[in-house]
C-alpha cells in the first residue's frame, strides 16, 4: 500500500490537459494524420490512413471542425469533386499541447517500470 | 496536398493498440496511478490522485475489474473498512503495451514538428 509520503499532489494523475475532443481514439488518429501532412489530406487518403469508414470519418470531422481544430475545403482536382482536410493553426497548437501531456503519461509509466515484486496483500484483506 | 508517395500504409495512423478500455481518460488516470504504486492504492488515495468522484471511480473500477486489468480487495486497516486497488499482472502487461502505442503517437507528432509554412489552398477549393 502506498505510504502517505508517496502521494504528492491531488490530481497528480488526472492529466487535465488530455482534451477529450482530441483524446477519442478515432479523432486522435485524424489529428495525428493531419499533423504529419501539413498541406492537408484528401478525404479518401485520410480515411485510408485512419482505417475509418466514410460515415465515421465524416462524423468525427464535423466535431473537429466545430471545435475549430480542423478545416475542410471543397473543390475540384482533375475535374472531380474533392474534399481537403487540414489542421487549423489553433488545431496544430492544441494538438501539440495534448501530445505534451501524452509524453507525461509515457514518462510516468516508464518511471513506474518493471521494478521488484510487489508486496503480498495484508492478511486482513480479501477479494471484493 | 499529400503526394501519393507519402501515403505508405493503410491504417498507418489507426493506432490499433490503443485499447479502448484503457484509453478513456478517467481509466487511463486510474491505470497510470496504479502502475506507479505497485503495492496498490486505497480507494481514497486513488480518488485523490485521479481527481475523480466516488461514483465515477467506482464505476470505472468495476469496468477495469471486469476487464481483468485491476483487482479490488476489501479489508480493515486500523479497525476501519478499506478498499485496496491494484493492477493485475495482466493489467500491468496490457498497460505497458498501451503505453508503447502512446509512444508511437508522440513520436509521430514530434517528427511532424513545427516545420516550414504550409502551402496555400489550391484556387479551386473553397471552405466547406
Amino acid at each position: 500500500m502506498a505510504r502517505k509520503s508517496e502521494i504528492k499532489t491531488s490530481g497528480r494523475f488526472a492529466y487535465e490537459g488530455l482534451e477529450r475532443v482530441i483524446h477519442e481514439k478515432a479523432r486522435l488518429s485524424i489529428m495525428a494524420s493531419l499533423a504529419s501532412h501539413r498541406d492537408g489530406l484528401l478525404f479518401a487518403d485520410l480515411k485510408e490512413l485512419c482505417a475509418l469508414t466514410d460515415g465515421n470519418l465524416s462524423r468525427h470531422l464535423q466535431l473537429l471542425t466545430e471545435s475549430k481544430l480542423v478545416e475542410v475545403w471543397k473543390g475540384y482536382k482533375n475535374n472531380r469533386p474533392q474534399t481537403l482536410c487540414r489542421l487549423t493553426d489553433q488545431g496544430r497548437k492544441r494538438f501539440l499541447e495534448y501530445v505534451n501531456v501524452l509524453e507525461n503519461v509515457v514518462a510516468d509509466a516508464m518511471s513506474a517500470g518493471p521494478s521488484a515484486r510487489r508486496r503480498a496483500i495484508d492478511p486482513g484483506f480479501s477479494p471484493a
